[in-house]
């Protein structure tokens, strides 16, 4: 199999997380459950995790980082632990996945609060100075963005996004399920305040382990509530900064697989190999008729990941017969991103075929897709 | 290490579930998420996994159930799935861990409900006839119940408690944490509208996936919301009654783990050999002078996991003696059972030493720890 599907989730990890995994796995009792040697030994492999976390993010030690099972139930605690007042406007970017887009549009149900989307520009992408005028007339309250979108790759000008809101007082929550490890994330000069990541897309961790870090310390509603190993009698959560927001058990598998993909991840080498790969695939694919290549034309602004649709076939069959007929795996439809499409225009094809790759890929592998691609058409 | 502390994850797990998830690692993608085969392929271990859960609980192919990343989220998108109404009466059994006991209590914050202790009787058993009073004078609407106590191993009464709520109409939750896998549930008789349920304990599974079985297929507001992979566009969650509530990828590698587990799961082996146990335990426990056991008297009534205090010393100070002096490992303090601790006047030892057997225990360990107690006192 020809995998060009990371962006769904990467694959393979690197053998050094499948190692960690197993190795966890014989050892692995509960974290911080238990007063005996080994649960707290699986307590530092969580503090050590974390501490590569806010590296990452370049914050101190004292920056709370939660784990959460994914990043989707990351971005649940975030979006349903703020008190929205009435009329807050809650600004989004047209780029949003459903992890954001339909958990907003729940709490709409329940608060009055106004969801608007980010205009774009007529190259889709965020039209700053269009922005910066419907926050002098809207004040934004929150503004949600991911960083990098799961379909065309577009790198969204975060910092000028969040900079721009902090003028209003907005609270800005940053999306990094396709960007952290990838490309830089600096919480010093991006202007967000909370900053949600999932391990098993761009740092090469399993799936199971997510969470964010609470760059100003904001004050959440606990969303998901249960035992924490601690203050037991207490029917509320504790107060710790952390703890208040981590019921459960912890998954020490997945930590400790995110540990160790952590510990080899080398930022700048993927990120070079990915982009490289990304013009590679964005010049083959442009010069096959009958395609449209839906990913931002100036370079700088994309990464990782293309999407395209083909006048000939719609995406969902272009899928089925890349896969059987030429063993790629890509993935077609809507990619759990239910706002762009209007913009993108691809619903006449059923969305769009996209191809993401990883760090794993090269340059035969896209080769093999273009030929794959024009054969199609 | 002799592990003792099972019931806050079984370990070690069987080996073949450590083989199933290394293997899956090592070819896991995102199911249902793609339409190229090894997607379709994960899908279909999800599937069989479910079924296994189903046969486990004697319910049709038909019947949701739910995958969740572990029994504490599945709780809080039971709990908090309901649409309470005014002066309800939640009923709880006094044994809830704090996955039910906060997640009530917090719902009591925004909804006038009212949350009701099941009477005990002297054994601290559930005393059926004051509770079929309660029930007369206060109707239940919900009855959540706790099958088997993690604080002294009590296996609680639900089918007597669940039927007679049905009486009443009440909507049932069995929290199945510390049974399904160990002792029979069978949904055909007991009454239960929900069964909860965690993949790393009683069923030898893996961290990372738990969930509930729908049986009487309320529908649920969706708790948690995000990408399913399906009808994306829509900024609802999809309406089929699984995919309503799995938002997010799963996570394939406990699955495989949960699925190697259930294959191999031998519930009657297990529960004579835990029986065995927890009766040598109990036997060699009561022998010993300045200790007192906290389980059921009836020893038909209990199973796996004992609590006991001792005059002489705080529990935290015996495990943290159990841990370097003898290298066992138990767990002391609350168990994340808040209500209980009242009725078993343990506070003043800060709550119990709890010991809890697997299938992996011999009477050997039993008697290291009863030698090492003896010593303690």
């Amino acid at each position: 199999m020809i995998y060009l599907d990371n962006a769904a989730t990467t694959f393979p990890k690197p053998e050094a997380v499948y190692k960690a995994m197993d190795e966890m796995n014989r050892k692995a009792v509960n974290a911080g459950r238990g007063s005996y040697k080994t649960a707290h030994k699986m307590s530092e492999i969580i503090s050590d995790t974390k501490q590569h976390i806010r590296n990452l993010v370049n914050t101190d030690a004292e920056t709370p980082v939660i784990f959460s099972p994914s990043i989707t139930v990351a971005l649940n605690q975030i979006v349903n632990g703020f008190e929205y007042l009435d009329n807050e406007n809650i600004y989004v970017s047209p780029y949003e996945h459903n992890a954001v887009a339909r958990t907003i549009w729940n709490v709409s149900k329940k608060h009055k609060i106004n969801i608007i989307e980010m205009p774009l520009n007529d190259d889709l992408e965020i039209d700053i100075e269009k922005l910066k005028y419907e926050f002098s007339k809207k004040k934004p309250s929150y503004i949600y963005c991911t960083h990098i979108s799961n379909v065309t790759g577009y790198i969204l000008p975060v910092d000028k996004i969040f900079i721009e809101g902090k003028k209003y007082g907005s609270i800005n929550i940053l999306d990094t399920a396709q960007s952290l490890g990838l490309i830089p994330v600096d919480s010093q000069k991006i202007g967000a305040d909370i900053i949600a990541f999932a391990g098993h897309k761009t740092l090469y961790g399993p799936f199971g382990i997510g969470g964010f870090i609470n760059i100003s310390r904001i004050k959440l509603d606990p969303f998901i509530t249960g035992g924490t190993g601690s203050d037991s009698l207490n029917l509320d959560m504790p107060s710790g900064l952390e703890a208040r927001y981590e019921a459960a058990s912890m998954n020490m598998v997945a930590i400790a697989g995110l540990n160790a993909a952590l510990k080899i991840l080398d930022q700048q080498s993927i990120l070079k190999h990915e982009r490289e790969l990304t013009e590679y695939l964005v010049n083959g694919i442009s010069e096959i008729k009958g395609t449209r290549l839906l990913c931002p034309t100036n370079e700088n602004n994309r990464v990782g990941i293309v999407s395209i649709v083909l006048d000939s076939i719609n995406s969902d069959d272009a899928g089925i017969i890349l896969d059987e007929d030429y063993d790629i795996a890509v993935r077609t439809g809507y990619h759990c991103a239910p706002y762009i499409h209007s913009y993108l225009k691809d619903t006449d094809k059923m969305g769009t075929v996209r191809i993401s790759v990883g760090q794993f890929n090269s340059t035969r592998d896209v080769d093999e897709l273009i030929k794959a691609v024009a054969e199609l058409v």
